[in-house]
């Protein structure tokens, strides 16, 4: 790593900052870059341009384009055939991407950024509960789908904002957790296996 | 990917041409710069001046800094106290890292970018025979040691170079290949365990 010249460095270290990139890789990908400079000047101004392109949707918090003067909107909160009257709540931006590719949701949504954990200090102080409100309160939805992850962290805020929107009169839902699709009931674990016979339905 | 902002889209679609980074890579990668814009920022701007801080040194190949109105010389070509009589040469600068870590070669180095390699149309026209051939000249080594990998491209390419050199009247080695360090025989390939026994030498 002291061998390479000081700018390679530098992009060695920031590049093992993305999720699960470690030196190792870090390094092959800029000396890739060094081999190709055209493309680390394209990628470069990709990024750099990330700050002036991208911003989060003013009111579900998904990623919408940035256009001077507008405020943020993403294509699911503008497209007016989705329906107002479910709310989905999920943990990232991923996981609502994840659900609008199975296209078994045709509400609308809120991005919450974060889970309660309290191993890593997020506790519900720090859940953006007060926005939520105001997106239920301007929107009106007649049930909101908690889709929190099946984990721990996920159960836990899940069960936290059934309590804070119950108090408040809303009907809130829970997504299904079982053996999934094409899973064996062999390999399936026993909190899995619980789950599918707890929440068994009407054949 | 659709449901993306453009600004991200063109991000995921340059990170996916990294090395060994796939789609889904990809956009993990461009997801968590989308929400640490300032690692987005100084990563963009690390990668674009790549360009302008790193070169390619001119007596070997191996990566140096790019200063203006210097011609890029890398530390070990920089460095009196290597051994010009051992020039040692690798296929990419990745390797020459790799046995510089190894600290058992003291002498210089030169770097073929490539090797022999019918199946993806790399002749021998295409090796930098003539820049290679300029450096011994200006080097007059006693040794030339063959560090091309043990693949199928690497022996072609070690073979053809051990030729040509020879022709000059230079004395060619190349590096040994066989059991590694650590490595258990039972589970060695049979091209391996050929090659100890072939290579073995007096103890």
């Amino acid at each position: 790593m002291s061998a390479f010249p000081q700018g390679l460095r530098r992009a060695i270290q920031l590049l093992a900052r993305l999720p699960g990139v470690g030196e190792k890789s870090a390094q092959r990908y800029a000396l890739e870059l060094t081999r190709n400079l055209d493309l680390a000047s394209e990628l470069g101004a990709a990024l750099s341009d990330l700050k002036l392109t991208v911003t989060t949707c003013q009111s579900c918090g998904n990623l919408a384009e940035r256009r001077s003067g507008e405020p943020g909107i993403c294509p699911i909160c503008a497209d007016p055939r989705r329906d107002p009257k479910i709310l989905c709540i999920v943990a990232r931006v991923q996981d609502l991407l994840a659900i609008e590719r199975s296209g078994a949701m045709r509400g609308r949504y809120f991005v919450l950024g974060r889970l309660l954990s309290p191993l890593d200090g997020v506790s519900a102080s720090d859940l953006p509960l007060a926005e939520l409100l105001g997106r239920v309160s301007a929107m009106g939805p007649q049930e909101i789908l908690l889709a929190t992850p099946p984990s721990i962290d996920g159960e836990a805020t899940a069960l936290y904002l059934a309590r804070e929107l119950e108090a408040r009169g809303f009907a809130v839902t829970r997504i299904a957790s079982g053996v999934p699709h094409g899973g064996d009931l062999e390999f399936a674990d026993q909190i899995t296996l619980g789950r599918a016979i707890e929440g068994r339905r009407k054949f």
